[in-house]
């Protein structure tokens, strides 16, 4: 069942119902300020950090769901209604969401009014601008009153939710014409306020949300609104709100606009006061003579429709499939570059109160965003790399404010320092910028102790090497990529950490799957050496990876299938001795990719195993069969209800992998069945279970054991986006940057006739047609670009300036 | 205006309306379980630890305002409301709600069925009780269907609210005829589970919120309850509830009851499962058992008075203010007992999520209920002096679950150690228990560091004089009792603490309130010296007594009132010479209830001072002039807007102070107006300003340059109830629990003819007639005991046994 559709041409989400199966959002902002926006107007924003600098409230599994946001209420001779059908929901007879790119447009009709809600925040600009277009679509003569309605957050929104006996009695607001401004703390650290206005004369506000909706009522049924008259209430101590009221005549047909603007202003401590507990509104002002016009606003929107054009202009495809070219050309690349902005911080599943960047999670974010702002995934290498130790090991999170590496939750991921590597290698394949590998990094963010980040990748690499096993595979230290395999933890009282209880540095506990990687990505480390010209660096990493490759064939690989783990006893994890857990997910996908297994016919056994043991119709679970009860020796895996989560979920961060992985073996098909089972485009018709937006990928499905299989949660900030749009693009379209240029390397369904591929690198147009007239998976028979034939299939650089014709033949 | 009336017989607060002007709530529990409890049944309830062990989930600053509870629905043909009015809100013919001591009766009326929802905590008891009635008062056969509904917290309040990711996958239950188990996390580390029981077979029930409720609706309109049926829901993951639904026939005038239990169980980890994935139900059942009829509800609530009536029998008014005996007799020692229990961690203000027990604040608690069960408060002695360093110093706050210092705030407000000497003389002087001085009481919580309770109040004693500044004064440190004069803080970043921020061992801030304080407490040091034979450790404190008195009129009076202090910068704060904050409250009492400056006529000067500067119709403010700006000099307070909290609110705390102090100076008149003025039963009438409950005091009222001057806030968890009760008991009414029995020294009203007072002390009745045939404020004439005159004020212990009659003339 769907609730909406995909507009293509405008790269918009359609809903045509507000009752969505889970409130389905966007977000707004692109650089300092970031806004959380519903199908029903519900969300916050805030400028940089979700915690410390929240602008509105927002309250968390509420009930309703998701009722709290940027409201307009149209009060109409009595009758009242919002737009976006929430918090009012008196019915409509015409609802319409529109997500795009960085805005959200959501119109509502009753009773011969038209109202519509643009919401988006400028390019450069701290702030939201909420256009509203009213329009009578009846024929009479209409007299309305419109409500806006924001509730202020007292800035550090862990503060806001707890500390009551000082909160109710901060607030301040100061109103100047029909400009409200939200100042609490301003008297006294802080330097920064907000500010809701209007471009036009107000008749009437309130600034007291006791005032405007009353003690006992929700914002379903406000005080002001239902009698149609706001009280010009002056917040003072408890909840700050800003509600302009503005009487609206229009004739029939006629349309009338208003901008209001929900800003954010820092000032200089020297220039903060205007006058004795006056704010200075310089700043404030500037902001709102911006977008006077509808004009202003039209223009601004433009130019954030050129912005994301551009960003996504650098891989484009042309195919005959409409889902596939929307989840390439837009929805995927959308989801990794908010992703990028939001890190785990805010969403409606995150909220926005804890987790820093973690360094494994940076690392696979950037895969996804490279190519669309490089220059950026250049910064962030820089900063993951400051959080790593002298030893090669790193900090698990780092503070996006302050950029140090997090105290709380240290190190002891054995996974993280390898990522680093394969998020260089990514920089370096698009960008071909060498250089960054020569940038002076510190290590544990001391600025007087550095070395080159080359230095860096080779403390990652040897990381691994400096920290094995029994029997010579990789320790796992608090965990690997799956935070929730805790085998050196043994937990056993509610309220401890999985994540930072127990002993980090026990040597027995082993990672199959950091095998995998080591030899997945090793090689990039070992290419780097080559081409910085230290032949014996490569060739003594490479006898690492030719090692590591034995070795987890000798004691990684189970007969059918390779093993997860051993735990801190020794024994086996994800293996057909368990009674539970027998087969993990991980392994084989990193495995494979790393090419291990594959001459011996070991990586088909493993990836036929996972089909038959883990493949549902809905994705592949992570593990099979779930764990019934708690596993002290495997920590948090074992928490969750059967189904869900890590416990056998579908975690959709992994299925990518196998998908690569099938290519590998050359299984084309198989590989793109993996890719469209997740991929939301296609669940899109079975919303109704998938329940999340069907345009972006959520963290988890619930799996088959799971009461509601198929579910998904978790939704925008996921690896899955980076690591979906990499399997799809590169592995699958095959696409795949390379240190020389653009290799090509398809492994598609054989059906396929063929597609085409502009593709945007180092600054230079390709329009890739590749055609498949002998219908096979994979196999490139001929490369011809600008109508000479390659000897290979790498793509080179080519000259700026036109656009190059690159016409591939698959055999 | 009033919203209800004392039902003194009853010892109740009858509320008329549910649209009081704040939730005004209730306490349940008297040991281990606690249940807070609204007017409208709003409220939650936990195991001990208001954080760790959250049953139910609340939302605290929601709108609508206390919207979660438990709540009984009734559908009736269609219609379906809530006895409490909220969260349906639909008019009821008749609605009352009687707060009594330890339990909540909420009834409403509607369409001809009365429905009244009994809840406490049974004595010794993990759990709520609610009976619920229904009657027909109709004349007709009526059918209707009761929904119970209580939503589950999992557990971990701080987590319950962030951490969605998780919790959307966690949430467990099980279903076992008419009784709803939760058991998230149970499966893991937990070794408690909680239940929802009621003793009938049941027509339905629903576990699973959303299906309950509905994604996009409230409390207010549950899609179960508006088409009259439950789903049978079982949750798995997302948010758990337990509602039951049960079909009800009435016949004209019949009348049903039904009893619910909300109950918590532990088990051992050997003894958690009945089967793979069954909890064992052993404890629940009988737990249950215990209530299956209405008959076992009567009696355990009769238990329940019975309890209450004996911890209020310990000092009983019989005078004829009716507002002097219910907060006398009954409702400021209730608030007692509730901070005791509580601390400062939850109530409507507090949200349970932080703040451990203060050394203050636990010491002076312990003022208001030493009398009614002295044996907890010299646990509670125990416990906090454990926590003093060797230096004398203490941590201002520890846990109360490992009863171990709180790191994160650490020590260094200079008055903590003061407090101990007090708290210990008061329970002394109630117990004679001169034995708990030689306790063996650890340092820093260490048992392999012990010292004698003895030496325990020597070192709070000599932590005074071993930090003495400039001028002779007390150092000041982080804050002393007024944690938001910060006076080494300096903080310029916001979301740094005030009380952890900045060097705590300043050489230079000095305080005069603990100046006061020492001249104060400092002689119950001295006495208990006399009292060990230590004449010449008495003899030399007592210099140092008398040093402080000296220093204090030299350097710490200003002309007409106390200083209230040096800043880091040796300049005056609460001085004529200062632009804002003039003078301050709390010197004036402390000093002038030490006695500093009466015979100079400075302590008559300084209580005038505080009547011309700071009083208002609604009690004394802080400070005057509120500060219109923040000083970094001074922290926190200056930091509130005018008017609210230590910016010159009514801080009702130490209003009690001044009264007191004014019985120094023999101005009964005086000390009662200023009792009276904040004193909850005397304000009922103004329930539409003061807001919070008319039957418990206020941590604060919004003084004079607020907005909302008159309006209180923070109600119940307040050192105002201790000090409110010792005033009135003590210093006022004049029955002073001393080290050799009870002394009479009342200071009263001129106008007053006298009262008797019921005491039970130390075992032993006294039944106290006080005349006043001279209508004199202060001095007693005579005082005869079972007919004999006594030498001195002072009733010795007599025999046990009988009631022994007193006669106390004034003049």
């Amino acid at each position: 069942m769907k609730f909406g559709f995909f507009d293509d041409a405008r790269r918009e989400y359609v809903i045509n119902t507000p009752t969505t199966p889970y409130p389905w959002i966007n977000y707004l902002g692109t650089e300092n300020f970031f806004s959380l926006i519903s199908n029903t107007a519900g969300g916050y924003c805030f400028y940089r950090d979700a915690r410390l600098r929240r602008l509105t409230r927002y309250r968390y599994n509420n009930t309703p769901n998701d009722s709290g946001g940027r409201y307009f209420y149209i009060y109409d001779g009595g009758d009242y209604w919002t737009p976006g059908w929430m918090p009012v929901k008196k019915e409509l007879s015409f609802y319409e969401c529109r997500h795009g790119m960085g805005y959200t447009s959501i119109t509502g009709e009753r009773n011969g009014i038209s109202a519509n809600q643009l919401v988006f925040v400028p390019l450069g600009y701290n702030g939201e601008v909420h256009k509203v277009t009213l329009k009578n679509t009846s024929d009479c003569d209409k007299s309305i009153t419109l409500f806006s309605f924001v509730e202020f957050c007292l800035w550090n929104a862990w503060d806001d939710m707890t500390n009551f006996q000082r909160n109710f009695n901060t607030g301040e607001v100061e109103i100047d014409g029909s400009v409200i401004y939200h100042k609490t703390e301003y008297r006294e650290r802080r330097d920064h306020y907000s500010f809701y206005s209007v471009n036009t004369p107000i008749d009437g506000f309130d600034t007291d949300r006791e005032t405007f909706m009353g003690l006992y009522n929700g914002p379903d049924t406000p005080d002001a609104v239902a009698k149609g008259q706001s009280s010009n209430s002056v917040a003072s101590g408890w909840s700050p709100i800003a509600s302009h009221s503005i009487k609206v005549s229009l004739k029939p047909g006629e349309e009338k606009q208003l901008i209001f603007i929900l800003g954010y202003v820092e000032n200089r401590e020297e220039e903060k006061w205007e006058s004795l507990g006056i704010i200075n509104k310089t700043k404030s002002k500037e902001m709102i003579a911006k977008f006077q016009t509808s004009q202003n606003v039209d223009n601004a929107l433009k130019d954030l429709e050129e912005y994301w054009a551009e960003l996504l202009s650098k891989y484009i495809i042309d195919s005959t499939d409409e889902k596939l070219s929307r989840m390439v050309n837009t929805w995927n690349p959308y989801q990794c570059m908010v992703t990028f902005n939001m890190s785990r911080s805010a969403s409606y599943f995150e909220s926005g109160i804890g987790r820093g960047m973690g360094f494994r999670d940076s690392n696979q974010d950037l895969l996804g965003f490279v190519h669309q702002i490089p220059q950026r995934a250049r910064e962030r290498i820089i900063d993951i790399a400051s959080t790593q130790f002298e030893n090669g090991g790193a900090y698990h999170q780092y503070q996006p404010l302050t950029k140090k590496g997090n105290n709380d939750i240290g190190g002891g991921f054995n996974d993280d320092p390898l990522w680093l590597i394969l998020g260089t290698a990514a920089y370096i394949k698009e960008t071909g910028d060498f250089g960054i590998l020569d940038e002076p990094v510190p290590f544990d963010c001391n600025e007087n102790n550095k070395a080159s980040l080359f230095e860096h990748l080779k403390r990652s690499f040897y990381h691994v090497i400096n920290n094995l096993g029994p029997h010579g595979l990789p320790l796992i230290g608090r965990a690997d990529w799956n935070d929730c395999l805790n085998l050196n933890c043994f937990s056993k009282i509610p309220d401890e950490s999985y994540q930072t209880y127990g002993d980090p540095d026990g040597r027995v506990a082993e990672s199959v799957f950091i095998a995998g990687m080591f030899v997945f990505i090793g090689p990039e480390f070992v290419e780097l050496c080559n081409r910085r010209g230290l032949t014996d660096e490569a060739c003594e990493a490479q006898r690492h990876i030719d090692k590591m490759r034995e070795i987890t064939i000798e004691h990684g690989f189970d007969g059918e299938w390779f093993l997860r783990a051993y735990d801190a006893l020794g024994n086996k994890v994800g293996s057909k001795e368990c009674d539970e857990g027998k087969i993990f997910i991980e392994p084989q996908g990193l495995c494979v990719m790393g090419g291990i297994g594959v001459s011996e016919g070991l990586a088909q056994k493993a990836l036929d195993s996972v089909k038959e043991m883990l493949d549902t119709k809905y994705g592949i679970m992570l593990q099979h069969p779930p764990y019934s009860k708690y596993h002290l020796n495997l920590g948090e895996i074992s928490s969750y209800p059967p189904g869900y989560k890590e416990n056998a979920g579908i975690f959709c961060h992994n299925n990518p992998w196998i998908a690569a992985a099938e290519t590998v073996l050359g299984r084309g098909d198989r590989a793109f069945e993996i890719y469209s089972k997740i991929a939301p485009a296609y669940v899109e018709d079975i919303s109704e279970i998938h329940r999340t937006e069907p345009y972006v990928y959520a963290q988890m499905i619930a799996g088959r054991d799971a009461v509601r299989h198929g579910e998904a949660k978790n939704s925008w900030l996921t690896g899955t986006a980076a690591w979906n749009f990499v399997t799809i693009t590169q592995w699958i379209l095959g696409i795949k940057p390379h240190y020389d240029g653009l290799m090509v390397d398809p492994c598609i369904p054989k059906a396929w006739d063929g597609y085409t591929i502009r593709r945007s690198f180092r600054g230079v147009e390709y329009d890739i047609k590749i055609s498949n007239p002998a219908h096979v998976s994979k196999g490139v028979k001929s490369v011809t670009v600008d109508g000479e034939k390659l000897a290979s299939n790498i793509i080179p650089v080519l000259g700026k300036g036109r656009v190059h014709s690159v016409e591939v033949e698959m055999g």
